[in-house]
């Protein structure tokens, strides 16, 4: 009952499993699906094929995966309990916050243990279903129906404008999809493996997974990137701006992560990809607070060898595809769901309860509940 | 990108932070709260005491606490967003599923990080009513408002049957909650701290434990319990029952525990209980039943120290008590959400991002894409 000194507070380093699925180089700046590097891949995979990728192991035979096309287009209707569920939720539920009620409808006894690649399929395609009806619920619209004959990243921005996306949209939409597919390990995908370790469902676990990912600190920052960025206002006041930020001790969003100590390989092609779909005042905006909140990191931080992280060339990403804020985080879940169920797939392949322990601090055992307290409990 | 052989699967062992809520003896036999054995305090301490002794560390200044009291009455009325997702669920969604999509209903961004002693006591008052609103919803029942004249223990009865519980059954009913409202570290609380790690909130945390808790190697077991006791019929019937499971390598329910290699104390209180509340005929199938299982488990691994686990007389006295199978591990979480709240107020007070590592084994990095797939990506 007394302290013994060794605390893995955080987990940092500590190797929880092993995993074929991704390799993250932190020191080198890689990010690997299954032997890919996702440099080789993006732009130019369909994201059904970086899903067959992740699910398989291996590409596909012709791209876009037929099967994941299939797949998708199969189980991109939800179940109508669901879109109850949508109907009734309030509009000024953050749509992050919906989305994790939504999903938690999904899983209504279909789901079982172990998670199948069906059960996969059903969470990716009918994720951005549902969140669509409730992102035009809440402004007061129609559902789109999903359309069988487009593909995963223009049906997402269809069922939310109603409106056919520019190509170049599309595009960087599909490209930002594929490089946030997975992660490899990281808060959210730990929690839906320790879900999936007492044996709950991927529905249950993808659930967990998202109520993870809504915090700030992992998931939750990207529409704070763009905030700053119009805080900023324009490239002339980046300068001193991020000074004051930096001397007031405040946090400068999209920068520095803790895996990565060089370049973030996503947000490097996110920034090749933004200097093609963005604004070009707003692409320069992000340029020049790029390089001044880089200078005055390195300068105010010598040692932490602080790089963009992907959450900032995401908020322009996303931005440019016509996206909102709000819908930043949940996009990111709505790659994700690939990376999801490939690790629930992984994890219950080799499946074992994951139960660290807690070492206990507080006051010995021993103490005297108050004697001028009779107990109700014994009498009801 | 190869093994290093250094796995912490499981996480067995692995000391994630320090706590002082509660104290897990595992080769004692012990159960502390904040320094109160747990023996001492069930039967006779109210479960709003206990809930007081967890959030703040101490005993109140009379039983049951009159601050817990106060806020569980106050918060007992939940949003009617939540109780909209409630009617709209379908009747056939097992409860534990429908409480974690009514949990995180109740995230609709009213819960903030850091997490609150208001937000625990939302959580803890309303979690009950919302389940007792689906449970007789899916009967074709009204719902039963809350009385604020009740106990906790003996309003979620009343929530849920519409009459007056016996006073044995509510007693026993504020045992089970006192003896479940916290256990230190386990799966389910170990997704919520990881929730809070990253800064989310309260609701979400909850949501996250309650989609850990559905697995059956966590929470979802006790109903097998009942199940098994079913299945053997009758005390003569036990140990050929056992025999025959044991020698085919079946699992028998309620048995064994990843932490205790002795009696659980919880185990040893609720059988105590059980003798008071359980029907004669059933208590003596469920006693020849353990011993018969013991003597039968012991004898085939003699070296694993298997004992009665908290979910073989949990099963019991939840049956005496008068609920359905469906409802065990929901009312297990019920109890919970004291100790959820204790653990994401303490892991908030000195927060850290909980994120290990994954070892990755897969293809090295230098895989080609097939040429003959043209992207579709570049073209949208």
């Amino acid at each position: 009952m007394s302290a013994s000194g060794v605390v893995a507070k955080g987990l940092d380093h500590v190797v929880v499993d092993r995993s074929s699925i991704a390799w993250v180089g932190g020191e080198t700046g890689d990010l690997v699906y299954r032997g890919f590097d996702v440099r080789d891949i993006v732009p130019g995979v369909a994201y059904e094929s970086a899903v067959h990728l992740l699910l398989h192991g291996d590409p596909p035979t012709s791209d876009p995966s037929p099967e994941v096309v299939g797949a998708l287009r199969r189980e991109r209707h939800p179940p109508a309990s669901s879109e109850r569920v949508v109907d009734v939720l309030e509009p000024t539920v953050p749509p992050l916050e919906a989305l994790r009620t939504i999903v938690s409808s999904l899983g209504d006894g279909r789901f079982g243990y172990p998670p199948t690649l069906e059960d996969g399929y059903r969470l990716i395609a009918q994720t951005p279903v549902l969140l669509a009806r409730f992102v035009r619920r809440a402004q007061g619209r129609p559902p789109v129906a999903p359309d069988p004959n487009l593909s995963h990243a223009a049906d997402y921005l269809h069922m939310l404008t109603g409106a056919t996306a520019r190509p170049e949209q599309v595009a960087a939409l599909e490209s930002y999809l594929v490089l946030l597919a997975d992660h490899g390990m990281n808060a959210s995908t730990f929690a839906l493996r320790t879900a999936i370790s007492t044996q709950s469902d991927l529905a249950s676990a993808a659930t967990a997974a998202l109520a993870v990912l809504k915090g700030p600190v992992h998931g939750g920052a990207p529409s704070l990137v763009s905030d700053m960025l119009d805080a900023v206002g324009s490239p002339d006041r980046a300068e001193a701006w991020v000074a004051r930020q930096v001397a007031e001790d405040r946090v400068l969003f999209g920068f520095g992560h803790r895996a990565y100590k060089t370049d973030d390989p996503r947000a490097v092609v996110l920034h090749a990809i933004a200097r093609r779909v963005a604004a070009p005042d707003r692409l320069l905006l992000a340029e020049t607070v790029e390089a001044c909140a880089l200078a005055a990191l390195r300068a105010a931080h010598p040692r932490a060898r602080l790089y963009t992280n992907v959450e900032f060339w995401s908020a322009v990403v996303l931005e440019a595809v016509g996206l909102p804020r709000t819908l930043f985080t949940p996009t990111f879940a709505v790659a994700r769901t690939a990376g999801w169920t490939a690790h629930a797939l992984e994890q219950a392949s080799d499946n074992r309860l994951i139960r660290p322990d807690l070492e206990y601090v507080g006051p010995p055992k021993g103490r005297s509940w108050p004697r001028a307290l009779p107990g109700r409990g014994t009498t009801g």
